[in-house]
């Protein structure tokens, strides 16, 4: 089954300002695409960086506040990178799970497996700054959500996405860290292949794939920090995404 | 930089007829078009799924004619799969990577890490066939974009792509495991963002997420086996998707 038997538009949302603490990335994003004339249409699916909403939720280290330590400082000497960076790392996360000279992979508290726990330093808010993943990506997509609707009257689904690295493959891709309106996940295992045999474990991630297609037109820069996504029937859902996170238990790779 | 300044557009390709060995899929690709009143367009990505192009390229195997060696015997009681399975997937295998009861993953020939080498026979053209991933679906793409530039005049790029699993993550994506006529690696490492810091590790594996993209359209169960993807920007290249495999020497989970 095709979630967009008619096909998929993908739009960049340009012209949003760069985002400083406590700024409503709902209005931002509803100024910008007042500006260009765009308007969201119910069963859209509205795909934000996660940068910007970290910056707007405060998200953000200072790391000439941080006193590393002792852990961090060992951990520093093992991959090789700044010890207050190592130490803002090891305080989003409850694992690490690879640790050698220039990567360090950690399990994040709210589950992501990814290189360094998320924190990003190459395009902070100015020398010296790290900015971390949200808190709860989740609540930040259902308020965006919520607030879209509330100014709106169209209630978009919503993806808030971040550039993971994967093993095996060359590059990232992006992903759906945060979901708020819909299934993120669609079982076909119910389903019946062409050939009338049922298929058997066919789970797709459909946020994830979502996301990878709104990375396309965001480019990786950061001038293009959001993207509608129109065509796809989803399933309304309020679960959120933790369906994307494996069990650890179901992970041979942890 | 966003590959798809103006934004992006994927349609499916419907009307395709289920593929038998020997088929000539730029025909069927071509002829469906005509069909729905469509046309390729020069900078266009054409998507094939994986299965379409086996099948035509012959790429099958009969279970029935499989006699299990004693490595298949031993590993079929590890995983508890069929050993005829077994003994073709690790035919199609230069490592295993994981083995436990339900699951195979291994390196295949081609160096994608995957499980049960990407054999299928959920979808298969009848009781106990098995199809193999294309011997070289980089030749694949590169004669599919060929056969259809001699035909048409417009010389699409090429995905084949297929759904593989991920370490961490839940739900499969659509990944290029074979590609013609642009870059799938896109490096942003020179440029700088909107802060003006240069970027330092941002590798976009572009390929993936278009045939990520592509997917949403597609669909699982086989109808839709081909998609055009529309307003990407791509670096020509006729260096296919070897780039895209993580160097072993540089994979911490393999």
């Amino acid at each position: 089954m095709s979630l967009a038997p008619k096909g998929l538009n993908v739009r960049p949302i340009t012209g949003i300002p760069a985002v400083q603490p406590g700024d409503d990335v709902a209005e931002l994003v509803l100024s910008a695409l007042l500006a260009s004339g765009e308007t969201l249409q119910q069963g859209d699916v509205l795909v934000v960086a996660q940068k910007v909403v970290s910056k707007a939720e405060g998200a953000i280290v200072d790391l000439n506040t941080i006193t590393p330590d002792d852990a961090a400082l060992k951990m520093a000497e093992t991959v090789q990178k700044d010890p207050r960076i190592v130490h803002v790392i090891l305080g989003e996360s409850v694992r690490v799970i690879r640790s050698v000279p220039g990567v360090l992979i950690t399990e994040t508290h709210h589950g992501f497996v990814c290189a360094n726990a998320g924190v990003d330093t190459s395009n902070s808010l100015g020398n010296g700054m790290a900015i971390l993943l949200p808190r709860d990506p989740d609540r930040s997509a259902r308020d965006l959500q919520k607030h879209i609707a509330k100014k709106t009257g169209v209630s978009p689904s919503v993806i808030i996405s971040d550039t993971f690295n994967r093993p095996w493959r060359e590059g990232s891709t992006n992903v759906a860290i945060g979901t708020s309106g819909f299934v993120p996940l669609d079982d076909a295992r119910g389903e019946t292949d062409d050939s009338g045999e049922v298929l058997r474990a066919t789970l797709v991630s459909v946020a994830d794939e979502v996301a990878s297609a709104a990375q396309l037109v965001m480019g990786e820069t950061g001038g293009v920090p959001a993207a509608i996504v129109r065509g796809l029937k989803l399933s309304a859902s309020n679960e959120g995404s933790k369906s994307l996170l494996r069990d650890p238990e179901r992970d041979l790779f942890r």
